[in-house]
């Protein structure tokens, strides 16, 4: 008999009823019992499937049968696909990706007027922006917690920001400033949610213009970090009460909010106090070079709150439009201090209780923890070792530290549990390491497969997480998966964090997208509505002025153009037939009539490359111009019912 | 103490080793025998997460350890997301989105020149189409079986069809005709690949044009069937090569090919024999009653070797470009056959063996089977019953069956296994029914949740079916997964088709995209290449005229533009400051000149809308216009090393 690789002896014979057997052997004098049916099936799954009793376990632990609901939510940005992911834990299932940057056809997203309005908000440089680079985001928070409400994304490129209601799980706002050309650190919120917070990458002459870099980055290239007000009754970014704080051109990376006790404060990394600029043809080394070249760069502490004020009195100067804090200002006012970081780190994360700045020493090998305490008290006694060229004054940093953990090659990120447990990932010794905040010592590593970047646990950069689940997010995944091209998939990673030992539960190919970080919220947290009120505008929230009832679809010329008031109920749309003229310009205003959960319907009209999807109760309104005379099939899109197919009629143009 | 809802006896004692304890207390005078640790932790693993011995054996026949690979990979329509679905079977874990219609970041695809050169193929009436309504995928075959070489689909609204090779998972080319203006029996493909068909749904006026259809429906509107010719060596689709065959305006539904005794065959539903064409506010009943008025349709037969010789011969006429065998050709000369269908069928399909074509009644309760050998002979001795109004020639009903199968409520799809039995998804019972295709006979029904569309079998539609794993492609989801706002996924059902019951194993969200049909194949018929040729454009397959070698990166200014020739290769582009002149066109040419397997890099102009991904050997051209002066960082979107966020750089953009 061959038993699979892996089994232990307790598991075979449990898998055959072993024990069973043995032990009625030894009373039936060697007489074996019959197996039962379930038995032997259980071994011929494990058999047939070639599993060890440790993937038996994680298959209990991540199977979620037909109707059973997901303990957590995952939303992971999209990397450079421009969406939010939103993804089932245990189970690890994709359950929906959120358009956010990027049109996208089968939620109708930038298909119709209300959502091109959306992604209008982020045009750059007078350029329609089709992707993003989305990066981390942000659930909006309550006192530190998850609140389960709204979801905030940074875009690393162009530099945008996204504002996702959880109410429908759709995108309800785009804003951008020209005062910056990259962000990185972004999106973060402070613990109530007052600002989402966006930080530079790559320094760019500031508020926009040309300047080069050869021969000014100095001056004229600067980050910034750029404090979004938040209007949570509105839903919605307000630009006009927002600020920003300028930094050093010092190619700022990821950032936190302190919280509870080091609530007030923000932190930022930096990567490049060298200054370094590129040229490799120009007779300068790469930035992979360049960046890398001191030892110290520095966390920059933000006391927003006292920003906030001096906004408020007036001391911010107005740049392409937005109120920013100069340097020279946070410098003398005490709302920008540094303090030195080891060697072009990477995460920077606030612990639970707000105490310690963990930060990411990525060509250090030590994870560096700062004391929000130790911080205040520095300040407040003025005790500055130095100041930056840039006038801003530097704590000391063995006064600043609580301590330093050795934790491996390549540390960039961390989490927490709900044991004071701190997660970090090490990208070069591609492993999760588990330490003792406390303790600053590590107590086991797990390894991933392979290049693990971001890592998140169960509401793990909370005030209070949970514990439970870590996901590793893989850059690489190389012989994990089924070959599909030279394109693969990342590897999401569930860990079992409910032991001293972590366990690998699931690897999950990610099809679309290159996540960069993750939240993970209790799904009970999230009340999303089941449709819309009946003439909804999700933008707006609100009935549409144009909403359509039933029985009073009609078509209306004006002024502006041929209007056509059309309703969509299972299976027919009315009016199914519209006449224009070439070249007249046609406003669709369409409702979804419905109030069934689930009955969307689609509307396309072929070759006008038009194509909504108008969710129970949904307004939804289109204009084009009718620019080529013809016959246009128009029909439902989303299988509604026995008779989808019947759902359809004609654009009839008729030639001029 | 409490028993999680479904565990039978014999599970619970296996769970526990109560078989183990009661033959032990049977001999130890009651005294329990201690429990193995494994044992309890399976124990509490099913309580924990409430697992039914069902559910156990679900979870062990679906769970795949980290690092093993799939079965079989199937390839479905992400409907109007415009892309193609992989998925591994049984992990039920997508692997990729291939984005074939829809332009898409993550890939790159539509953002560089030659990805934008095969979308262009499918502009229409003058419009850039950003999107499609991707229904029925096709994978090549070779004598009747999948071999893993290329897949096919159609865009329903638009009308177009793609070709993705399967040796890099991309789309290479895009076709469309003006002929039609709507497909839906499309793609599938003739046993060894010859023709891709595409056939019309909604008709219009042939080859384009404006017709009133209140007037001249009948007349001028018309169907189609497009017989695409596919070069194989060239791994593209030949429109020169290709021809059409005239329909009346039935509004055709699904097809397919016949096989083995029927090759040389193919079969079209249609629905609307009544000639509706809507007008619901003209007097006119919508097309969900209009459409369903007469009690049969009729499905018709194409003899396409005749056609094919037909049109070698001459008999074609060019319409729109494209030729084609007009109604009167094709009833005179045997190609074109009808038989009536009972009441708006929808889906056909071709048995293993080629005898039998099961049409799915829709609106009536059968399936039914008509027989190759007996069509053949009607056709042969001449046998109508009468012709349609168009002068087609039409066989008995009941002689061109071999019989009927009451299956229930709403028949549509039909699959096959390797034991003789079909599948068949009835929508509005929303259960599959398997059934006995040489008793006609209803063996098994298993309900799935909700509303079954499609259904694929591995390998199910092929001359050698694999049985053992089925997919239910249900249409609605509705309380199955956490909720995610009104726009809910699609649930994929995976079945159990190896024991003479069929069980449910696993329920799959699909997060983005609404699949209509999908095919599953083996997964070891597909050899993928893990990179690129160094320089390779994949596109044409072909080393680029404009490949870039490490030392050779310069930049050249000429006539048509600023030549950038790149390298990016683990952590820098060279060169990484591009100067240029506000208003200058400049032409990237970058070269990812990496080798290994997975070092993906990404290449982003922040704020210019240019975004690609660059796999490792590949090639890549961006055109673009540097119309807004200033500073542009540049960088690599694709986290690809410890130093990736340091691989970046600079466009600068002179003032004028």
């Amino acid at each position: 008999m061959h038993w699979p690789t892996g089994l232990s002896r307790s598991w075979i014979s449990l898998a055959i009823g072993g024990a069973f057997a043995v032990g009625a052997l030894a009373c039936s004098g060697g007489k074996s019992a019959p197996r039962g049916g379930a038995q032997s099936a259980l071994l011929e799954a494990m058999k047939a499937r070639k599993l060890s009793e440790a993937d038996v376990q994680a298959a209990l632990k991540t199977y979620t049968p037909t109707g059973r609901m997901d303990e957590y939510l995952t939303f992971a940005s999209g990397g450079h696909s421009g969406q939010v992911i939103v993804i089932g834990v245990p189970s690890m299932r994709i359950l929906k990706y959120i358009g956010v940057f990027t049109p996208e056809p089968w939620q109708g997203y930038g298909f119709d007027e209300q959502t091109k309005g959306v992604l209008a908000g982020g045009r750059r440089a007078g350029h329609d922006i089709t992707w993003a680079d989305t990066h981390h985001p942000a659930l909006s928070e309550t006192a530190g917690d998850y609140d389960g409400q709204y979801l905030f994304i940074g875009d690393k490129a162009n530099p945008r920001l996204a504002v996702i209601d959880l109410a429908d799980f759709t995108t309800k706002q785009i804003v951008t400033t020209e005062l910056i050309g990259s962000d990185h650190g972004a999106a973060f919120v402070t613990p109530n949610t007052d600002y989402i917070v966006e930080t530079t990458q790559y320094p760019v002459p500031f508020g926009g213009g040309y300047a080069d870099p050869a021969k000014e980055y100095k001056e004229k290239y600067r980050g910034a970090a750029v404090f979004w007000k938040f209007d949570r009754k509105k839903g919605r970014i307000d630009p006009a009460a927002s600020f920003a704080v300028e930094f050093p051109p010092y190619t700022q990376d990821l950032a936190d909010a302190g919280k509870l006790v080091s609530d007030g404060y923000a932190f930022f990394n930096s990567i490049n106090t060298e200054l370094a600029w590129g040229g490799n043809q120009e007779g300068q080394p790469s930035m992979e070079s360049s960046y890398s070249k001191s030892d110290m760069d520095y966390l920059h502490i933000v006391n927003w709150k006292k920003a906030e004020e001096l906004v408020a009195a007036g001391k911010a100067e107005t740049i392409a439009g937005m109120k920013v804090l100069r340097l020279e200002v946070s410098a003398a006012e005490g709302v920008l201090t540094f303090v030195p970081e080891p060697k072009s780190p990477h995460g920077v994360d606030v612990s639970p209780d707000g105490e310690d700045i963990v930060v990411g020493g990525k060509l250090d090998t030590h994870g560096t923890v700062y004391s929000i305490a130790k911080i205040k008290a520095l300040i407040a006694a003025g005790k500055f070792e130095s100041k930056d060229p840039y006038g801003v004054p530097v704590l000391p940093f063995k006064e600043a530290i609580r301590g330093q953990v050795e934790l491996g090659l390549g540390p960039l990120h961390t989490q927490f549990d709900n044991q004071g447990n701190a997660y970090t990932s090490l990208f070069l010794e591609t492993v999760v390491a588990k330490w003792s905040l406390k303790d600053l010592k590590v107590l086991d590593k797990l390894p991933t497969h392979y290049n693990i970047g971001h890592l998140v646990a169960a509401e793990g950069d909370t005030v209070s997480p949970d514990g439970g689940y870590l996901i590793a997010m893989n850059k690489w995944a190389l012989d994990r998966f089924n070959k599909v091209g030279p394109l693969l998939p990342q590897n999401f990673q569930l860990v079992d964090l409910s032991k001293p030992k972590m366990s690998l539960l699931y690897d999950m190919p990610i099809p679309l997208g290159e996540p960069h970080y993750a939240q993970m919220i209790k799904a009970d947290k999230l009340k999303p509505v089941d449709v819309y009120k009946p003439g909804e505008d999700p933008i707006t929230g609100e009935k549409s002025p144009e909403m359509v009832e039933a029985n009073k679809e009609r078509v209306e010329r004006k002024a502006d153009g041929v209007h056509v008031y059309m309703t969509a109920v299972r299976s027919h749309f009315t009016p199914d037939i519209i006449r224009v003229k070439e070249g007249d310009t046609v406003k669709l205003h369409i409702d979804n009539i419905e109030q069934a959960y689930d009955a969307t319907h689609g509307f396309a009209i072929n070759s006008y490359n038009i194509n909504i999807s108008i969710e129970p109760g949904e307004h939804s309104d289109v204009t084009f111009v009718a620019d080529k005379a013809g016959v246009f099939p128009m029909y439902c899109t989303e299988f509604c019912s026995a008779l989808h197919l019947e759902m359809a009629g004609y654009l009839l143009v008729e030639p001029k």
